[in-house]
């Protein structure tokens, strides 16, 4: 068994340098999370196949699936909105509605490998379950943005648009509902290709050359909201569902600045498409601006999909934060704790004699709250133990030796300057924590 | 698709209730970990199947196992401990020995179904990797102990035993090595057919009636560590080996009181066996005793399994707590937070014109640390929104109305005794900590 084996290819093993990364963004979303009264929930990561299957289309040979022992058909989950489905209507006597649900875990896909892609991934999702108020809209986009902040970005714009006027984008370039995809994908190509690009595909799709002006000129506006909102209702007026959905979208923004929602923070968007398949209403984006590092991640209202099983349509509006996109930006941007080391203090063994004293001071650090590791062998030369402390990145190191001992001192020396001094034994946690 | 689907038969749900008192043991068991300055890591659930394979002898079969699509034979992990070894190997250069690791995560079995036990189970794994010192043996069992204490545990008894003592109990009894087996076993089963029905056992293993009678006497040896320890030395000496694990266990205990474990907290016991192939040292295993539940967990010192991939041993010293288990004996025993609902207040809409001086209340008790949680529907009566936040279990709603608003003050209704009061805006957060 001397063979080396490798983690499966496309998953990652997370040393603890990435884990305390990783437990930073998940423990900081949760606490923003339960701030606004999401509760968690978990379900298996393996579910039955017949669960997960026939939801997703053409993604669905990405599914993990394989017959148990046992000769039961199963899956591995690959989101966590169809486990809510089937969860809600597994115990719906035991629910009570609206429900502000988040669940924070592993899928599956089986990608093919590629930068940014993994085929085990983590997602914090949040929802708000069996709502068609604005105001859950609203504190939908409230969290998001409480959440990026609180992770220390700054830079972001969350773009807001509506499913269904994007719809009447589409109709005002007189084609019919089931050929508006083309129009969808056109402008979902804009930041790509451009607006010329995106005329020329218009163009393709059959788009008459003043239809395809004027949807060009719906989605590249920009500006305040209010006057973006405006704009849009006088050029789609007569169209009765894109009227609603402006009426919906101005009723969602007026909940903003209450939630806490800086107005510098979002923009609607009428060119923000997001594989609309899977909407139904408000549909949004946080875009890293400064530094511009394109999509943070996005969500919206979907009034069908949670209610699949439960056989009728329960209005959800939700998102879903993905950690590896986090986690690569934070790594790459060096955001997130500072110390990527759990211990804050090391506490060595000066020799087997005075290990024990060194081990009750340990103790005694640790009941005040600090994160101590102590060398294991005493036999171990001082210079040894610096050297390793050290290396673990711990930034300081504690002596006790029988001089010490006798004058109820401890020597406090700060690894990286290498500086050294001697503090009573009783005034350690405090020169600790003045950091000297 | 309204037919009702079921999670994977042997797997749980857990709905928020049951997620509180999961995260309130891990979050506790993680502060106690890196209070000793362990770190976390974290490998995928899909291991190559070759990398998990052998190593478990019988056990084997109950691991799940599957090909992708794109042909590997891949396998769930079934513990954490195999994954640490290949991570030992795989990631030799960027680790620094001795390494304090946790690992809180998900395994997998495919285990016919019975009470307490699950196909999907959390376990907490602790680790000191590349250390022999007793000191290392001492500071897990200290760790065991400060975890149950902060868990709420108390009449609880970690038993220790080391694998030599009984090797040498086994030699005492004239058998050779090979045939040892039959007399762990019969040890093993002392709780359970008391020692009448052990000495059997032995008898039918072939052991001579008076070894029988000395081996019995050894294992239930009982009373103050430090007698036990003399007795058996006693009755052990002239082995060599057992001598040298006598002593072993000697330094181990000596450090105890220094790490905090409490004296009336742990026994040597010499009747331990914990499954012995695995293991090379000091075994132990917490029994709760009070009120009598059995075992809570167990460990020790293993030698061998974790340097497997890396083709050397790797002294390692470790424990497992198994979340399952400390989660339904938590939730029989009432133990856990109180509270198993999230938001600590519910903010009512009045109606719609004073809908965003309710969301601007909530904005600023969460900001002052509340988990807020509002109403979402503006037209629903107070005493439908009163009944919500009382179903949800949220103690405390508070009301904004116009006159509340004209006087600056807000209305906090306490939703048990269904008594309320008018308190000043500014005022609220203090009535709501002060839990009036």
């Amino acid at each position: 068994m001397s063979n080396k084996p490798q983690n499966f290819k496309g998953m990652r093993d997370h040393l603890p340098a990435a884990m305390i990364l990783r437990q930073h963004i998940i423990a900081t979303l949760s606490s923003v999370f339960e701030r606004h009264g999401f509760e968690p929930l978990q379900t298996p990561i393996i579910e039955y196949a017949r669960t997960l299957e026939g939801k997703i289309g053409d993604e669905e040979k990405l599914i993990y699936h394989f017959e148990t022992a046992g000769g039961d058909k199963v899956a591995l989950r690959y989101d966590q909105t169809v486990p809510l489905a089937r969860v809600i209507a597994q115990y719906q006597g035991q629910l009570v509605f609206p429900w502000r649900r988040y669940a924070i875990g592993q899928s599956y896909r089986g990608e093919r490998q590629q930068r940014g892609r993994y085929r085990e991934f983590w997602q914090a999702d949040i929802d708000i379950i069996g709502s068609a108020s604005p105001i859950a809209d609203a504190e939908i986009i409230a969290v998001l943005t409480e959440s990026l902040q609180a992770l220390g970005f700054s830079g972001f714009t969350t773009q807001i648009n509506h499913r269904q006027i994007l719809a009447g984008v589409a109709r005002a370039s007189g084609l019919d509902e089931a050929a508006a995809g083309g129009v969808y994908r056109a402008i979902d190509k804009l930041d790509k290709i451009g607006p010329d690009g995106v005329r020329e595909e218009l163009l393709k799709s059959g788009v008459a050359a003043d239809a395809a002006a004027r949807i060009l000129e719906m989605v590249l506006l920009n500006g305040a909201p209010s006057d973006v909102l405006a704009e849009l209702s006088e050029r789609l007026s007569g169209d009765e569902r894109a009227q609603g959905a402006l009426e919906n979208l101005r009723a969602i923004l007026a909940y903003l600045p209450e939630l806490g929602v800086p107005a510098n923070t979002y923009a609607v968007s009428p060119q923000l498409a997001r594989g609309l398949s899977y909407y139904t209403g408000v549909v949004f984006e946080s875009v890293l601006e400064s530094p511009p590092m394109g999509s943070l991640l996005g969500g919206g209202r979907y009034d069908e999909l949670v209610g699949a099983f439960a056989g009728r349509p329960i209005p959800t509006v939700g998102l879903a934060f993905g950690i590896e996109r986090l986690h690569d930006l934070m790594e790459e941007l060096g955001m997130g704790p500072a110390s990527r080391t759990v211990a804050q203090v090391f506490v060595t063994l000066f020799d087997r004699e005075r290990a024990p004293a060194s081990l009750a001071l340990a103790r005694d650090l640790r009941a005040a709250g600090f994160k101590v590791e102590t060398a294991l062998d005493a036999g171990d030369k001082l210079g040894k133990q610096f050297k390793y402390a050290d290396q673990r990145g711990i930034p300081f190191a504690l002596v006790l030796g029988p001089d010490d001992l006798a004058r109820g001192e401890v020597v406090v020396k700060n690894l990286r300057s290498g500086e050294q001094r001697s503090v009573a034994r009783d005034d350690v946690a405090a020169a600790l924590r003045s950091g000297e």
